[in-house]
């Protein structure tokens, strides 16, 4: 019997950790990871990978050392390999990350919001 | 001056082709399409890569030799290589699809769907 749709919605129900992408499924070497923003992360940056930010629903905003990029909901960003940024949002706001297998959330920062890395919800 | 989001609704509102996906972005060696399905696509795989299919509006099916799988918006599933699949969709719908840069849409299949790739709205 073959799985079903990955529904969003369902999967976001299930927990409610801020800063703690949770993984839903893998695209060859690439996973897709739900999670949930709200306040200020830390900077940092991801030597190795560009990172896909796809926002579900609510609004926030990616902070640059040259400037800001807000993003609401059906909205995506990519933040290049190596360059800096900080992922904020005043209220809570869901999102779809996509990234390589292996990636940290707080790349070379290290720190308090550092996540458990490989967490599948 | 740093590019803004890239929002899903500008971009769709801007072609009209169904089975025809445009490029949005790019994340390493990875491309965001999206596309507009309607009617039945095609029987066919894609031998080096699995596929994502991710539903931004309306409801669309993925067909396979062993059963059927229906995703409405806010779902996702990753078709895995060399599986053979069939999207179809009743009405419009509109998806977001995500793999290698250089997957042809049709796969192995080849034939009048075949679409242009590397296309970016």
């Amino acid at each position: 019997m073959r799985d079903g749709a990955i529904n969003f919605e369902a999967k976001l129900v299930r927990f409610s950790e801020h800063w703690s992408p949770r993984v839903i499924a893998e695209m060859n070497d690439y996973q897709f990871k739900l999670a949930k923003f709200q306040g200020e992360f830390v900077w940092h940056s991801h030597a190795e990978t560009d990172e896909v930010f796809i926002v579900l629903s609510g609004a926030m905003a990616l902070e640059f050392r040259d400037g800001t990029v807000p993003l609401a909901a059906g909205e995506m960003y990519v933040v290049p390999k190596g360059v800096e940024h900080r992922p904020v949002a005043p209220q809570e706001c869901c999102v779809l990350l996509v990234e390589p297998r292996g990636v940290v959330n707080t790349g070379d920062a290290g720190g308090a919001y550092t996540a458990r890395n490989d967490v599948w919800v």
